[in-house]
C-alpha cells in the first residue's frame, strides 16, 4: 500500500482521506494554477525536502507570471515543515506544491495552496543491447510540439515556462510514449530541434560538451535539477552551454538523459527505434552531479 | 448574490457549499480531464438545458480522445435532471460538466464525474462607431497560438479538439485581451489564419458567404452552436462553408461574430484597434439562427 499526504494552507495536515477542492476551483474547472514537484528523502535523520528553496522560488515565478497573488514564502514553509513532521515513511518520495487562483463564485476569498506527499513510484530499468542492465535506462520517442523553437516568443499568453496545472499534453504524450512501446518522450520543435520530455529536462553531451535547451523562447520549463548538473559540470571544468540541440544530435551523441527531481538522471537507452550511445561511467557522473 | 449548484455523479446534488475533489484527482493535479458547458434556461416551464445531446456527444468525443472510460449516457441525463429539478433561479444560467480520469492513488475508483449550474455574468455591451448601442458587441485582439493552422495533423499527443481541463492559455489569452484593453481575443495562426476565440467559435460573413474555421489539424474545438448557425444558413439558402479563413479577411468582412453556447453570437466591433463593419439586421439574424 503506498503511502500518501495532504497539507492544505490555512488548515495543515488532512487527517484521512476526503475531498479538499471545491467544484468551482479554478485550478480544477481550468487548469488555472501551478504546481513544482520536489524530491522527498526520509532516513535516520528525518524526512527533508531537496533543493526546497529552489522549487520554492520556482512556484513563485510561475505563480507571478501567471499573475496569482500566492501565500507568503514563510506560510509555504510552515506548511512543509508540518508535513515533513508528519511523513514517516522511509524512502523516497515527491512532495507536490499546488497553487491555484482559487474559487470562480468566491473570487474574494483568493488562491488555494496545498501539498501532497507521496511514496516514489518505481524506476525503470531497461537493459541496453550490450546485455548490461542500465539502471533506470529509458526507451523513448521523438513526439512534435507543433511549434517552432521560438513559439513563446513575445506570446505570454502562452505561459511557456510556467508549471501550470494545465499539464495533459505532457500526460498525453507519455501516453502515446508507451503507446508506441517507449517509457517517455521527447519533445522536438517543427524546426528541428529537441527541447525536453512532458515531465523531465534533457541534457545531451557531444565530444564532453554538455547542452541543454535555453528557456524563454522555446517555452520550455526551468529545471531545478538540470540547473543543478550544469553547475556542477561547470565546477568540474566541463564545458556545459544553454543553446538548441537540433534532434538529429541526440543519435549521435555520447550521452543523452531525460532529467528530473524525483528520479534523477535517466538515460535515453533508445530513440525512435535506434540505439543510442549510453556511457555508464558518464551516467554516474552525471548522476552524482544531480545529488543521485 | 449569484446562485449555483454542484451535483456529483454518484451522490446527486450537494447540499451546501463543500469540497468535493480530492487532492489527487488527475484533473485537479493535472488538468487530465475534459469538460462542457451547456446554456439553462428556467422560466415558467421549469428549467432545461438547451442542445443537451449535442453537449453530452461533444463531452463523450472528448472523453473519448483521452481514453477515459466516462459514465454511460444514461447517469449524465440523471444526474442533469436531478439538478435541474433543483434549480429554481429564473433566468439564463451555464451547466458545466466536467469528467476527469479520477485520482491519481486509487486508479481503480474510476473516472469522476460532475456538473455546476451557475447564473450567467452579464452580457457586455458595446456601442459602435456610429453611436449605437451594439447588443454585446465585442472589441478583440488577435493573439497567436504559436503555431501553423495544420499543426495537430498526425499528433493525437496535442489534444487538438478536445475540450480539456487543460484550459489555462485561453484564460490567459482572454487576460492579455483585457490587459490590452479589449473583450476578448481572436486566436490565429503563423500561417496567417483565424481559428476561434479562448472560449468561443468564430464565424465570418463576406459577400453573403458564411465561414468558420474547420476542425481537425488546426485543432480547434467543435462548436455545438456554430454548428447549429451553419444548419440554419445552409436551410435558409445561405453558403456556409468549414474552411479556412485568412486572418485580413476579417477586417473587411460584412461581419465577425464569437460564438458560445451561453452567450450565442456577439459580434466583433472593434479587431487589434480597427472598425470591423457591423450590420445590425445580419447580427440579429445570425442570433436567430443560433436560437438567441
Amino acid at each position: 500500500m503506498t503511502e500518501h499526504l495532504v497539507a492544505v494552507l490555512g488548515r495543515g495536515v488532512v487527517r484521512g482521506d476526503e475531498p479538499v477542492i471545491f467544484a468551482d476551483d479554478l485550478g480544477f474547472a481550468r487548469g488555472d494554477g501551478c504546481f513544482d514537484s520536489a524530491r522527498v528523502v526520509c532516513d535516520e535523520a528525518g524526512a527533508r525536502v531537496v533543493n526546497l528553496d529552489e522549487h520554492l522560488d520556482r512556484l513563485a515565478v510561475s505563480a507571478g507570471r501567471m499573475e496569482i497573488d500566492g501565500p507568503p514564502r514563510q506560510a509555504w514553509e510552515a506548511l512543509v515543515h508540518e508535513a515533513l513532521d508528519a511523513w514517516t515513511t522511509p524512502g523516497e518520495a515527491t512532495m507536490k506544491f499546488v497553487l491555484t487562483r482559487g474559487r470562480e463564485w468566491f473570487p474574494g476569498q483568493g488562491c488555494v495552496a496545498l501539498l501532497t506527499v507521496s511514496e516514489k513510484a518505481a524506476a525503470t530499468v531497461r537493459t541496453a543491447s550490450s546485455g548490461k542492465a542500465v539502471t533506470r535506462g529509458l526507451r523513448a520517442v521523438t513526439l512534435s510540439t507543433g511549434r517552432p523553437s521560438d513559439a513563446f516568443a513575445d506570446a505570454p499568453w502562452l505561459l511557456g515556462g510556467v508549471k501550470t496545472l494545465s499539464y495533459v499534453v505532457n500526460i498525453a504524450a507519455a501516453r502515446e510514449a508507451r503507446r508506441r512501446g517507449a517509457d517517455d518522450a521527447v519533445f522536438v520543435t517543427t524546426d528541428g530541434f529537441a527541447l525536453d520530455g512532458p515531465t523531465s529536462g534533457l541534457i545531451v553531451v557531444t565530444d564532453g560538451v554538455m547542452r541543454t535547451a535555453p528557456t524563454g523562447a522555446t517555452g520550455i520549463l526551468a529545471s531545478v535539477t538540470v540547473d543543478e548538473i550544469l553547475a556542477a559540470a561547470r565546477a568540474e571544468g566541463m564545458e556545459a552551454r544553454e543553446e538548441l540541440v537540433p534532434t538529429a544530435d541526440l543519435f549521435t551523441a555520447d550521452g543523452v538523459w531525460l532529467v528530473s527531481s524525483s528520479r534523477g538522471p535517466s538515460p535515453v537507452v533508445e530513440l525512435d527505434g535506434r540505439q543510442l550511445s549510453v556511457d555508464e561511467e558518464l551516467t554516474a557522473r552525471v548522476a552524482r552531479m544531480a545529488g543521485f
